[in-house]
C-alpha cells in the first residue's frame, strides 16, 4: 500500500470499503482502473453518481425506480389484481428472477422485529393498507422471508387484512426442490409434515 | 438484471467489466453503493476520477506517480547506487513489499519478445543507459521475470552494460522457501542445482 502514490492508495481505500472486497482485490481493481482508458473508468465513475442521483424508491410500491413510480407499477402488462408483499428489495429481485409471478409489488422495507423495536409504524404497512383499500387488489400474497420476523410480519398482516375483500395467501415453506432431506433442518422438515398435501 | 432500474442496470454493467467481478459481485456491490450515504459513494466516484487525472508514469523510473519525479526516486534515504530494473510496477510493488531492498528502481515498461515484435527500442532501455552514464549507479541488479522473455531481457542488458563501471547482478532462481521439491517443476530444480552454493 505505502509504495503507491497518494491518488492510488486512496483509491484503494476506497475498493476496500465496499463489502466483499479485501486489500489484495482493492489493490488488484485499482491497478486495473489506472491501466485502462480514461473513459473506460470515468465510465464506471460517472455510473456511481448517476446511481446516487436518481434512485429512490417508488410512491407506491417502495422497491427502487429511477422515477416516481417504478418500472412495475407502472407496467400495464402486469396484473393489478396480484399484489406479493415482501421485507426488501432483494427478495422482490429474487421472485422476479424465478419468473413465476406477474403481479405487482409491495416492500414493507423490513419487518416487525419488537426486539429491535420495530413495530407496524416503522414499517410500509399503512400503505399497504392504502393500496388495498383503492379497490384493484383481489390476491395479497405475503412473501416476506420465513425467519421468526417474517413470519410474524405475515401473521400480523393477515390479521390486519381480516374482513376486507381480499383474498390473503401465504407463500408455502417446505423442503428446497434438488434437497436431500437428511440436510434439511427439523424446523423446515417439520413445516413441510405439516403442510402436507394429497399428490394428484 | 432487468428487474432492476436503468441506472443500476448501467452500474450493474460497469462494475462487471472490472477483472475477477461477476454478474452477482456486480449486483451485490451495486445494492451496496445504492444503499450507503450519498457522500460514500461519491468519495469512490471521485477517488477513481482522480486516478486517472493525477497518476502518470515518474520520468526517471517509469514507476507509477502523481508527481513528475516519483516518491522513491526522490526520496534522499534510498541508496541511488543500486537500481534494480523490473519488467513492470507489480514487481516493483512486490519486491518494495519483500522490505529487502533500499535502492531505486527502473521499470522496463516490459521485457524484450521477438515472438510479439518488441525489440529495445520498445522498452525503456535507452533512459536505463542514460542513467547509468550519468555516473550515480554502482550496482544494477536485473530482477526481470524468470521466464523466458524477462531471462532474454536480462542476458541483453547485461551485455549491454559490458564495459560501463557498473557491476551487474541477478537476482537468485532456485527453489522457493517453504517449498516441498517434489512440487517443483523440472527447471527450477534443473537452476537450483546448477547454481548451487557452498553452505557457511
Amino acid at each position: 500500500m505505502m509504495h503507491y502514490p497518494p491518488s492510488i492508495r486512496r483509491l484503494i481505500g476506497r475498493l476496500q470499503a465496499l463489502p466483499g472486497i479485501g486489500e489484495k482485490t482493492a489493490e488488484r481493481l485499482a491497478l486495473h482502473l489506472v491501466r485502462v482508458q480514461r473513459k473506460e473508468a470515468e465510465a464506471l465513475a460517472y455510473a456511481i453518481l448517476n446511481v446516487k442521483e436518481k434512485v429512490r424508491l417508488c410512491a407506491r410500491c417502495f422497491g427502487l425506480s429511477d422515477t416516481d413510480i417504478c418500472g412495475i407499477c407502472s407496467n400495464p402488462s402486469r396484473d393489478a389484481s396480484l399484489l406479493c408483499v415482501v421485507e426488501n428489495v432483494s427478495e422482490m429481485i429474487a421472485i422476479e428472477r424465478s419468473g413465476a409471478y406477474c403481479g405487482r409489488y409491495h416492500i414493507l422495507q423490513g419487518a416487525l422485529s419488537p426486539m429491535d423495536g420495530i413495530g407496524p409504524n416503522d414499517i410500509r404497512i399503512h400503505e399497504l393498507l392504502l393500496r388495498v383499500d383503492e379497490g384493484e387488489v383481489k390476491e395479497i400474497i405475503l412473501a416476506t422471508n420465513t425467519h421468526l420476523e417474517g413470519e410474524s410480519t405475515a401473521i400480523y398482516l393477515s390479521e390486519l387484512l381480516e374482513g376486507r375483500p381480499v383474498r390473503v395467501t401465504r407463500i408455502a415453506s417446505g423442503v428446497p426442490l434438488g434437497g436431500d432431506l437428511k440436510y434439511v433442518d427439523q424446523m423446515t422438515l417439520k413445516r413441510a409434515m405439516e403442510t402436507r398435501h394429497v399428490l394428484g
